[in-house]
């Protein structure tokens, strides 16, 4: 590796001195410790690195998006130069393979460049304009205009299980630094060495292109201690987080706790269900069992969008089950993010196969290693599932929940289950049609509805929605992916009675940046 | 009056039997009785009325815009038979004036009308489409369609201020049912029997134009009883309030501590600072004296936008002054919406009188008789306005605060003012231009910029913003009036690899609708 790690905060363009040791990274499985020791950013380090946020935030937040466009693009092109580096602190502190984090580092370059093709064109700032009428009975009518600006900095949350797109210059911090937010990182105590690789590349980008010290930081300390001090700081205005549920309310409550109440944007914890009816499995029952397997087993099960929940029709799906069976059993155990999410696997498995009324439909017939997890499905009835709600948790890893009952019994069960990101339907169009309700019941339960597929693979683009009600999200208005992640970290403010030349371009008279606006 | 009142809640379309009373409306000043006596809602009613919600929503939602348009048109048609007795009783419960109570219900009838054009031409929807990509390399793309849909039932508190723009069928109530989702009113004790003649309007339109059942139910029975019961209710996703700042902050907890935290969009406390430059002092002070009495003293200063805080640089203004005394001291006190409005506007302009440091530069030279409030003129130095935050409190009614400073001072003292509604400056274009920095400090404090304007007198257009970082409301993203409040009720849905015709008509390829989208 060429880049070398110090184990300190990146306090704006200074790195921190701070002395106590947070640890060091742990290789998953072996349970070696990774050089160096990282280092705990002291209290007076964090006010440090707000008072530059705050000091950076009129600076930043008035450039031009074509300006911020600029930063943007030279972030990619500092984390193109270290992608091997990347990659191999990478594979040692996630035990992720090579394909998947060379992939999750150009995901990340390309959700930046999104981001600057986004405020490069400059429409998204919803512009309106009411023009004046001073001839208005009975009164006269003022001249209004109004677009979004940003909050102001914003606390970013490091993923366990994203070192890279929902990490230091993952997707929570390009909509934010997109939207003209000053950004302040707290690093996640699983991938240190990354978040250092990819905050020297994302000084170095700041540098160069001359933005204000304080637009970006890093922090070390980790989430309970340094987190909650940045989430309770009066300078930060807004908070992106993607990890437990346990995490996020903590900041859920915290954030509401403050004098001044600020957003939270917390992406915590989804089963995503799966609902299969009869016509899906008319058009092949093993082939439906191989794709749902994928689904769930990719990265180890280690994602938010993760199949943890199908609703499978009494007497439906015989084929379907023993085919998943014997995929499951001849399942490799995979190896962990780190040591608690497998020992939270381990956890949340065993009190599935303990719960009254739950039979383990398979387990993988591998023993899994130190540090890995195995794949697993249990199945259970609607109405036992219904009796007891810790049924509907997340076991972060590759199980997965079956429930049996008539269909109407699962139409019935769907607006009872908490908030998901993503509600899957496997049906013949003719079911699709015929089923109108239960399509509204899932709508009304998720962010993404999708027909014939599994939810694994969010797509990045416009229209992406990666949010929905609560638990999946704290706030089920947002996305954290896709181009709408930018409204996160905004407000709209109007402007009354201004001299063109006082207003912001993109409100003037002659529309210099030619961009789309809502003309009243 | 035509209208007969009854004294009981709607739920959905019957009526309440509910027998615990809740008291009469009171006449302002004179402390009478007026009659029906109002019942409150029993436990068991406000169940029914939340059932009823449910169950209409599936069926409301799914209606298209231009249905909707058609049931709020109808609202419209239906207040408009009964103005007169909107305004005579209204003039007994709240004594506003009949010129007031005639444009607030014109006022009312024109939002719900700029909601159902808006509804009606569709592109509100932001619906957004990526197709399909069989062929992309590595892995084919999905086709990805999302659009705005409702969250669910809505709660509206009235707005002891608006007994008709932000009460039953005001600007909270006219978004969210814009929007697609049902409404639940709480209706406030100050003016219940204007609650009752626009709810049997709002009931008479939903049943001419066939919506279902529990789209809008209007409970009696206050805030922290039945207010309360519907915002812990799990049917409610969303609360709309204007009110006090302690009676927002109770609903934000409340909606925090579900088991399923809601949103809510509570407009609370604002005192709308005004900086004074030196330039606009020279247009002539007398004029300007005249024009902020006048915004001070408008509605007996009972509005959300009264100018409760004045900026005033040191050496400057005094023919401003002077003419200012002159005018509140001839001023007349005027009668207040209630009995605990006037006795909270007494304390806290006592409390203002009597904090060290704090001048009473002038106060109306009447007596103010019952129930009613007279004007008055605070001033105080920067460095004592900055020692106690209680100064930056709000005085409902016709009072401000003058601080003076230099303008060094006040620049630095804008980011230690909580948010605000408005922020407005009086200065030349020159001094508009010399002072970015400043005009930064307030955009970042306010949600509306006024230009040599004063902030009362609220535009109900495309681009108005009305909402400010807190506390001028509990979610600063927002805005509770114009086009913009409808995005308060929404989330985003995707819809992943649909066949088209089960998309919503505003996603399908056809665009049969002939809406604005935005294409990936």
């Amino acid at each position: 590796m060429t880049t070398s790690l110090l184990g300190t905060s990146f306090i704006g363009y200074s790195r921190s001195a701070g002395t106590e040791p947070c640890g060091n990274a742990v290789q998953p499985g072996t349970g070696s410790k990774l050089e160096p020791a990282y280092l705990t950013a002291t209290p007076d380090e964090v006010d440090h690195a707000m008072a530059l946020a705050a000091a950076a935030f009129p600076v930043y937040s008035n450039l031009s998006g074509k300006n911020r466009a600029v930063f943007l693009r030279a972030i990619t092109t500092e984390i193109e130069t270290v992608v091997d580096d990347i990659v191999e602190r990478g594979m040692l502190e996630t035990a992720l393979p090579e394909p998947r984090l060379r992939g999750e580092t150009a995901r990340t370059t390309g959700q930046l460049r999104m981001f600057a093709n986004l405020i490069e064109e400059g429409s998204w700032v919803d512009a309106r304009i009411d023009r004046a009428d001073p001839d208005r009975k009975p009164i006269p009518k003022v001249d209004l205009r109004s677009m979004l600006r940003p909050l102001g900095p914003v606390a970013v949350f490091c993923a366990s299980n994203f070192p890279m797109a929902y990490s230091v210059a993952g997707g929570d911090s390009a909509s934010a630094l997109a939207a003209g937010c000053p950004v302040i990182v707290i690093a996640h105590a699983s991938h240190p060495g990354v978040a250092e690789i990819v905050a020297n590349a994302v000084i170095r980008a700041a540098k160069l292109t001359h933005m204000p010290e304080g637009v970006f930081s890093v922090l070390y300390g980790g989430g309970r201690k340094v987190g909650q001090a940045v989430v309770k700081h009066p300078v930060t205005q807004a908070v992106g987080f993607t990890g437990s549920r346990a995490g996020g309310t903590a900041l859920m409550d915290s954030a509401a706790s403050r004098k001044q109440p600020i957003p939270v944007y917390a992406e915590m914890s989804s089963v995503n269900p799966v609902v299969i009816l009869a016509g899906a499995l008319e058009r092949g029952e093993e082939a439906l069992a191989e794709a749902f397997f994928g689904s769930l087993t990719l990265g180890v099960g280690q994602f938010c969008t993760n199949p943890g929940l199908v609703f499978l029709a009494n007497g439906n799906g015989e084929k379907f089950l023993t085919k998943l069976k014997t995929l499951i059993e001849a399942g490799t155990p995979g190896m962990m993010l780190n040591a608690a999410i497998c020992q939270s696997f381990a956890d949340s498995t065993a009190a599935f196969a303990a719960t009254p009324g739950v039979e383990t439909l398979a387990r993988s017939t591998a023993e899994a290693g130190p540090g890995q997890g195995a794949p697993a499905v249990f199945i259970v009835s609607i109405s036992d599932f219904l009796k007891n709600e810790a049924l509907q948790s997340e076991m972060f890893g590759p199980a997965t929940l079956i429930v049996r009952g008539s269909l109407e019994e699962i139409e019935a069960a769907i607006p009872h289950l908490e908030g998901q990101l993503t509600a899957s339907l496997h049906a013949t169009d003719a079911e699709l049609a015929a089923n109108s309700s239960l399509i509204h019941a899932l709508q009304t339960r998720a962010g993404r509805l999708i027909f014939n597929g599994f939810p694994t693979g969010v797509e990045v683009c416009n229209s992406i929605v990666h949010g929905g009600p609560f638990p999946a999200t704290s706030d089920g208005r947002s996305t954290s992916v896709g181009t709408m992640a930018i409204f996160r970290f905004c407000r709209a403010v109007a402007w009354q009675s201004f001299p063109d030349a006082a207003l912001p371009a993109e409100l003037q008279e002659a529309n210099p940046l030619g961009i789309k606006r809502i003309m009243g």
